[in-house]
């Protein structure tokens, strides 16, 4: 089958064996794909992964003698797990996860996920917003976490398509909603949601958020986000911290903030994935329009092209097209 | 009157001028007091704090004619303050802080606060009793900011005055307690409340805590109490982090420890404060006793002997008596 590949280089292969299914497990066609900044962590050494890279992706199986469309969860579990829930799963010390450890990704023709894994898409949903349900669960999954009340003041941190995605789950929620970004192209997206905006180039220091979303990927984004919100306030950090090259200057600023979350008694809340049930909700009803958020879209076979433009700045979501 | 004074140097002044009160403040007798480490790190320089030391006290107020047993929050606003509750006033930016900030405290004969901070102490319980209102408040805190259920399993790491306090606070919610410490001596004190200890030496690596309070007071407490946790637990954080001195190294382990907190999809809770009145229940129902954690009683007059006996290793509670 064809994949895109990464072993120590990144490359397309027409020539790939396809997958094999094990107990509890289906072959999936995958028909379109999305590039994760995961995906390009990868090529940098995160996970020391080596295989098909690839995990947003939106495929059919057929059962029962029909073809059906199916999104997947990327943590997979033995059938003999204990795991039964879509967090036990992704907690599980013996999962592999799709295209990030000990399992080969959406870039490819086929894939193999456990049956358990495979949610169906509604016919109202096409393609193009299927592909989107992995993160825009990871959205989901800060109401999973944390009780926003339609009185809340919420802002997300991060203009890209991690902070655009959480905004989207969480404008039907919060009582009144702002992005708070760099990017006037990014910003122009959130308002056709109906958030507000702000660059944070004028932010005025201004501190009364009841809840602060930290979608920057930067280590410095917790500390503005925290010196956003008010006292009692909740912090969900949506980003991972990359501690290499860590500095005395970054501890300095990280002891600050958390010393001052205790003086004002802040809660900051961890949040990873989330709920596919409630991502593929939120697009069946038409709640959001994650189509904005598409920059490009390549063939497979011009994966490494596609994984060269989704790391140029600025980009947003760039597609795989595979069937 | 007489007073234990901190500028520049500390000292005992047998002739310093008594406080006079402001609009909505009365007059208090002060009858015992308590050393708290932040008294102590007064004289490092916290805060900046230049004036007569302390916080935490029981003394009396005359009132219709009656003597009046109290014990105080030790934020002051003034009256046309909108802070009404504690929390606020712990927050306000015009506040003063007992011994702490722009307001003399209770190491001296008399002290002043705004009667809105004065809780009235029932007659059975003594002054030794009272006096530990304040830091058991903080312990109540807890219980104000993390749902604690009767099934959880609750470890407190650091069995300092704290540490124990906060245990002493939440043994009667925890489902499972643990005071996780260095000293045989302190952990003693806990399994005389109930509570089941570990030194932290023979830790095994497990991690299955529900809820994990770190009282260590160190940089390094964070990153080992979250270990110690399981994934979507609870990690309430009473310590602050002194932020002088930082290194890359500890930034990393910082780093680090957020993003697993992210990956777990864990809680941080900022808890400083409490409430007085849950703090005053708790003795008045017997349902803790903080006699055990009284390590030596000095007279006002030998306040200077008392804060370097606070200071040696393994001190516990230190009182000055005053009236």
């Amino acid at each position: 089958m064809r994949a895109l590949v990464f072993d120590d280089t990144l490359h397309f292969d027409a020539n790939r064996p396809a997958p094999t299914t094990g107990p509890g497990e289906v072959l999936v066609r995958v028909r379109l794909a999305g590039i994760c900044n995961t995906d390009v962590e990868i090529l940098r050494g995160y996970h020391g992964f080596k295989g098909v890279l690839g995990h947003e992706f939106v495929g059919e199986i057929i059962e029962d003698g029909v073809v059906r469309r199916v999104v997947g969860e990327i943590s997979a579990v033995s059938p003999g797990s204990r795991s039964r829930t879509w967090f036990e799963r992704s907690q599980d010390a013996d999962r592999s996860t799709l295209g990030i450890r000990r399992r080969d990704g959406a870039f490819a023709d086929w894939l193999v996920l456990p049956r358990e894994n495979l949610h169906l898409v509604p016919d109202n949903v096409t393609d193009e917003e299927a592909v989107f349900v992995e993160p825009l669960a990871a959205g989901c999954g800060i109401l999973e976490l944390a009780h926003i009340k339609p009185t809340d003041d919420v802002r997300v941190l991060g203009d890209g398509k991690l902070g655009l995605l959480c905004a989207m789950a969480l404008a039907p929620a919060a009582g009144r909603l702002t992005v708070i970004g760099k990017h006037e192209n990014k910003l122009a997206i959130a308002r056709g949601f109906g958030a507000r905006t702000l660059r944070l180039a004028e932010w005025t220091g201004e501190r009364n958020a009841d809840v602060m979303v930290d979608c920057t990927g930067s280590a410095g984004g917790i500390d503005i986000a925290r010196r956003m919100l008010r006292p009692r306030g909740t912090l969900v950090m949506k980003s991972t911290y990359a501690s290499a090259g860590a500095t005395a200057e970054a501890a300095t600023t990280l002891f600050n903030t958390l010393t001052m979350a205790v003086v004002e008694e802040q809660v900051l809340i961890g949040s990873r994935c989330g709920p596919f049930a409630a991502a593929l909700r939120l697009l069946a009803e038409r709640r959001v329009d994650v189509r904005p958020l598409i920059d490009a879209r390549f063939p497979l076979e011009q994966g490494v092209e596609a994984m060269a433009r989704a790391q140029a700045p600025g980009t947003l979501k760039v597609l795989l097209q595979v069937a």
